[in-house]
């Protein structure tokens, strides 16, 4: 494996982080089609614990099949493929060396009731990384959740336990909370406090929604209004996003949720390309495609991410 | 102790894990009339906790003897015999070696005030199973309860110690809590997204209850349809939990509940040969019969499930 | 100290233990006049802690004096005194050798407010027993509590480690909750499954009240007359109760309540005998007569358990 | 230091304690002009964070100062000095080996609001005791609140790190709670029921209130009356506190409360001599007095429980 | 470095406490333009946590860069720079020994709901100030709350490891709770009481908000009014105080809250140098400012403390 510049000059802004985590996060960044060029796109596949088995993989049967994932990251060239436990165990010795993995270390689910707290239960460890070879842990956090203070102290501990075993933490913040409508969850001003957050807390790669134009917090309102940020176009949002992640030196990638048309997926892609993003993280958009349609999209992400589309 | 290959290719699913837990689980695969065929019947004791001891074993009044349920599990050729501390405990030195045992860490009872959460009590420890020669540990997780994220959090962590120290987890995933209903506990989208769960948090084997033909979550149901999945016989709600857990790369055992006719219980046991499920645990319609009738019945279900029946 | 072939085959039943705590059960099993015939008194005084000082001891002054009971046990020829850490302390050395000890580890009281978690509080550790040459750790559970899951856990994690320093474990199980009334706390079927629940948690002896002729829970009830299971006489109830610790397989003894007239004490005595228990546990009535009342009392009892009354 | 015969007397008591703790208690008892009596006067001042630095020493501006407490227990000759974290560590290298002190780990404040749990922050360890050189800790519980069930646990644990490291332990033991009224907190049977929970707890030195001549508790009026337990007197009321603690077999020490005139104090420390009792805690009737005049006060305390007056 | 006898006597103050956490407290004494003279000027950035990132530096783009407030509190020849973990780590490397660096370890953030507990999350961990090279570890109390007695018994706990690796602790110490208006969060009696709190929980470094002259508490008004403690004027406060954190033993420095005029900030100054305080610890008012203006305050304040303007 040799490292671009591009990927050293990423690297040189971890400038507290030991060479264990550097390693890792130098091995998703050359990993795949958009290797060396700082670029990435992840596939994560834990809708089956968020939405339940039939709901996630039944429009395309044969990803029910753990190793359906794994391969299709392998063969589209992809940076890197997370799941939970169970799955990335089911492959683990199959595509050991074929393609770094991230271990989502907290998940939610569907059948929780509406009385729940609104919070993740955390569901590995890191030591279950560092065992399944693993580059990274992802670990979600909701920033407007009464339970987002308890969250932030977990994802503190095992990061801090992470990095001294030399795996970097990618940090899934999903605004979501008693005060937050839906428009407020997605909405631009929120979305960057919530990529903000992730980058203060430590994370190595920070992960968010695409965002809306709408502005949530009235304070905040203000703010953007005063100081001519932009957030009309997609590429907008996604430019101040990744300045709140410390001015661009964190890794950001983003997700655009539910499925829909290839050509909306490619339209995410060249905005998250246009405001400086470092990719995508897309799940459902390519599992839930045949897998012929699924490859060709990727290409085509692939294509932008390179300036050749 | 020789592995068959079909044992073999069960134990190959297990990618991640180590050779300890993969020896036991080889146990449990080789023991009893059933060793070598990839099926299981299980005997798990653990009504009194639940129900009190009056209500589980007067009706056949041996039973109040753990000695009883360890002879007859060695008689009839099980796999392995599950139960809590205590009763495994009585028996541990006289059937040392005699059949693969499951020390239940986690508990509920029927004393319990309706205002008690919706969880169990740990009441064993991973160590309690190594000096007592058990095989795996068991545990119950409640998808759905409000509480059910602590749960859990507290199995991987259990599950994880289990595995480092070579001990198999089989994981008990019964749905309840403040938002499903009776029908929604046994419907069949919620049944495999409870076996879903159990395999996503890394069990080595899941035990779930035969489901209904009913589909309990309005967007399960719409995916049920969409993808033509079949609920009509108690064969197809099994082949579906099969594919829910990783596409069959975990093994997967189903319960009957209440005490019933041994018609029944060969009927559900046939239901699970067809829809693929690798085998019964079976409590109550065991030892709330006479010996004699209980050998009869169990010879009758290993005959099915060895395609004689 | 030489142990009885009626010891030996009690220890035998405790399979899966250590010698170091059969050694400690050995010693009470062997100390006094009731030595060597599986038969045990033991003197419990936490009724300070209980319902405070001058309600426990003032109508017998000398009673204030740790040394009081320690002495009693001693000259009345008793198998063990149990009290909580500060009265065992304040005679560790002067009786050192010359009775079993049993350090009660958790503790309720008399100033709780209504609103108060119906739980006690843990209130000495497994090496404090160590530490002052205690044979036994006492721990109380109130089966039917929304505390009782986590008293549950608390006593099991207790005795692994006191097991595992040598150390056995008695559960005082009594059934105490929310939607228990009066009549229930001490009902023959709530005595029995509180009794079989300590034992399911692995206690070595179990202390429960002696019960009245109710039946609770209307399941149970149900299961009481289908099972034909006599309640009539205490000795019946005591009956249910033994076999509910696993068939006999463990050490049950019984406690009477407040006081009451010598006679009545000596009843239950043959109640309990009769029923196949293994002794009584019996403070107040005890250390609220006077010293040559009780020293008499405790004569007729031994008796009784000898088969000599 | 050489120890009277009076204090090896006491020590004595301490059957169960290890030498380090038994050291520490000699020390105190050996301290100042009460030194080999067996009688304490302890200064402790922890009103700062209970009650704010204006309320506390705005009244006499020097005791701002956290040396002017230290230097006035050596100058008058007083048994130890007692203490938060912060004053301590503040005069701990100056007066090393000049008095003994005792760490205050728990302390309440009046900025909470009224909804806040009646407990107190755990605020420093044992080790910050052994650091600083520190004799004993100090713990306050509040028995009759819903959270004292985790106080107890709280100081039990503290109390055996503690003396396993040869740190004596003082529980300050005030009841306060949900269901006790204003007269009931400082009520006679309260008063020495508290006391005994103390001792029970494993308190070397027990500090309790002076009380009333209340009796609170409808079945302990009922005890103290058929018992014959005189409350009449503060002498009275101290003897039964003394005969609550293990029959006198641990120190127990008083505290007056509020500031008031000398003689009133003087009046309670003949009555503590006369009851029995180990002597004073006095904090704000020292250090919210002119200099002199507190110096003179606790002279003549001091030559009341020598006995000159 | 070399320490003046004014640092020398400062760090004397410090008396129980370890030469690893005098010389990190000697390093901030002893940085920038103010090193020597006892007063210090820290630039603390956590501001994007409190408020967002667009709220805080979408006035002064620049500032998004974490670089720009280390380069900033360099250039100005401040005291020590203090911020999360994320933006720490990304200077961490390029300012390596040009600035002491504060890790502040806990944060609260105002996407928060309303029913959320007054309280902050743990973001960072003491090991990870050490990795990084910090002098020092800053946490937030809310007295006042009730939360806050967790929070007192967290940093007590993080103090205590802390100190023990040689790291010296800051106190943020801001009242806010229940019972408690806009008005006496900064009361002067409030302010006074939270800096005591903070000094007694053992912080080396004590930081409140400068206050109004308002008073809180009725019964801390009367002690004020008794003890004729002036409040007048800022510096009277100021000096209140400073006497409050054990008679001037510990280092206090106050913070003016949001933006405002240059004027006000060195009107301020002259107060906290005027009663004795040990200087500012200024955020929002440096970087919300062009640097040009923000250099010129700093040396202006700096002139001031030097007792030169």
């Amino acid at each position: 494996m040799r490292t671009t510049k591009t990927v050293q000059n990423i690297l040189r802004n971890y400038e507290g982080e030991n060479p264990g985590v550097k390693t890792n996060l130098a091995r998703m960044l050359s990993e795949g089609k958009l290797g060396g060029t700082g670029k990435m796109i992840i596939l994560p596949v834990d809708q089956g614990f968020e939405h339940g088995p039939a709901r996630s993989f039944s429009v395309n049967a044969p990803s029910y099949d753990p190793h359906y994932h794994y391969q299709m990251a392998v063969d589209a060239g992809l940076s890197a493929y997370a799941a939970p436990l169970g799955p990335l165990e089911a492959g683990a010795d199959t595509f050991a060396g074929q393609i770094p993995t991230i271990l989502k270390v907290n998940s939610a689910n569907s059948l929780l009731p509406k009385v729940a707290p609104k919070t993740q239960a955390i569901t590995a460890s890191v030591d279950d990384a560092l065992r399944l070879g693993c580059s990274a842990i992802g670990f979600t956090i909701y920033p407007g959740s009464s339970q987002s203070l308890d969250m932030f102290s977990d994802i503190a501990e095992m990061r801090r336990e992470a990095a001294a075993k030399g795996i970097a933490t990618i940090i899934w913040s999903y605004p979501r909370g008693e005060d937050l409508d839906k428009d407020g969850e997605t909405a631009a001003d929120v979305t960057a406090y919530a990529a903000h957050i992730a980058a203060l807390l430590g994370a190595h790669i920070i992960k968010v929604k695409l965002s809306t134009d709408h502005l949530s917090q009235p304070e905040a309102k203000k703010a953007f209004e005063a100081g001519q940020i932009a957030v009309k176009t997609q590429a907008d949002r996604v430019r101040e996003c990744v300045r709140s992640v410390l001015n661009g030196r964190r890794l950001i990638v983003f997700s655009g949720g539910a499925s829909k048309g290839a050509n909306d997926v490619l339209d995410d892609t060249r905005a998250i390309r246009d405001g400086g993003g470092n990719g995508s993280i897309i799940g459902r958009n390519c599992f839930q495609r045949p897998r012929a349609e699924a490859m060709k999209m990727l290409q085509d992400m692939i294509d932008i991410y390179k300036g050749k589309a």
